[in-house]
């Protein structure tokens, strides 16, 4: 039976899940997407009261930089409130842990890129966050249960809605349907994580698609009649959704096109 | 700047939220709630699919109770999920982790247990939870922001209130509002955490005190018309309300009778 040193168990990311984290993928020696990986701790931090320095962010990636190597990785960026206050209550002045993490990268099947995905709706829901909405902080039970279910089901990934019945995002991805020419993805003011991978497609990889944003809010029958379907995250880059149950979507043109423009933000020197 | 050692990084409690814990008061080289904590961590751990035995819970007590000696202390209790598995989903097979820390405590002021605690509404609402409601788990970051709110207003605690705007919990103890001959507290099967205190004083607080359980659900207006309110947890034990914003209550018959229960449970040998 391990047990956590004693220094450890004061510290606030472990003991109420009181910090932010990044994934962040490194091939041949770069992390194409660092500078919106560091936008959002950055941001995450402020919204959560927690005093990190654009300095700080970038002498943890650095660290990881050198330890990743040429390897294709994941440096796994931590911060945390780090000890004190009383209780629940945080310390009136702060003293933030910043740690970095490196890892082997496995990318998935490269038969999930080719032919898509097969997933689930889990039973697990993601619930209103109100202030906590869109962070990617520590507190991440709700995924840890959604990702269990769709290991148990033996699914590729897992579709968890919102409070409301409505899709959301999937366990660790985000999720994207495109109608036609219009491109939905679900708003995350409420509830889910706000990704990187999201994030730069909606702000520069949809140039030249043809297609325009969708934001209306969507119910799960309407996917059915969506042309094509695919979720994405920052390490794993886009994965059409090829089935979910007994509905089937095409691998179709936009999600292929933006595999192309991912792999070019990874290998372009 | 603080860095986390990296074999900590792994660890699902830090990384995820995914364990539990439990704060156990400790007098005079005992701990008179212990089998409730017990029984609490092993129904939470079996709930998680976490393989806590009932002799590591033991061991782990004990290595507290031995280090805090006869000092008026807290020991915490720190289950987690250990390291592995891919991501947000579990191990197959999870080995967990399970630390003791002992704290000196410092007893809120005696100005609270005489003459009530002066309360206000969180913003911050507890959402439905779930498989998650009731559980003392990791993920703790509502109960953070509440906290924050009251250290802010420099209210005495802060009553939150779940998703339909009712009266739930305060940030570190449970609700009970007496009306007449019935004894109200919210029902935390939606969310919340399922405090040991509030179990042990419905299990056997009440015997011979002519009260009887009411469940109904109450909306936040009707504690306005309540005889008395009390807050509980087995740390600080019970102590009034005596104010929520313009709302007042007198410190009531019942809550000095549990104040003295409880202070048995304490000092008894």
């Amino acid at each position: 039976m391990e047990t956590l040193p004693q220094a450890l168990l004061s510290d606030r990311g472990l003991a109420y899940g009181q910090g932010l984290f990044e994934t962040i993928r490194v091939q041949h020696g770069r992390a194409p997407l660092a500078a919106d990986h560091r936008q959002r701790m950055l941001r995450g931090a402020q919204q959560l009261g927690l005093p990190l320095t654009p300095a700080q962010f970038d002498q943890a990636l650095a660290q990881g930089l050198a330890r990743a190597g040429d390897a294709l990785s994941v440096i796994k960026l931590v911060l945390t409130a780090g000890s004190g206050g009383r209780g629940y209550a945080s310390p009136a002045h702060p003293r933030v842990s910043l740690s970095a993490a490196v890892f082997p990268y496995s990318p998935r099947p490269e038969l999930q890129y080719q032919q898509g995905m097969a997933i689930g709706v889990c039973k697990t829901r993601l619930a209103d966050a109100g202030a906590l909405a869109g962070l990617k902080h520590l507190a991440r039970l709700e995924q840890v249960l959604a990702a269990d279910e769709v290991r148990a089901h033996g699914w590729d990934e897992g579709l968890v809605l919102d409070a409301r019945q409505r899709p959301l995002e999937l366990t660790s991805m985000n999720l994207f349907a495109r109608f036609g020419d219009r491109l939905w993805t679900p708003a995350l003011d409420r509830a889910g994580v706000n990704g990187v991978m999201r994030q730069r497609i909606l702000a520069s990889g949809l140039s030249g698609t043809g297609v325009e944003l969708c934001r209306r809010p969507r119910v799960l029958a309407d996917l059915r009649h969506a042309d094509e379907i695919f979720a994405c995250n920052a390490v794993a880059g886009v994965l059409p959704v090829r089935k979910l149950a007994l509905w089937h979507w095409p691998v179709g043109d936009l999600a292929r096109r933006l595999q192309s423009t991912v792999e070019n933000w990874f290998l372009s020197p």
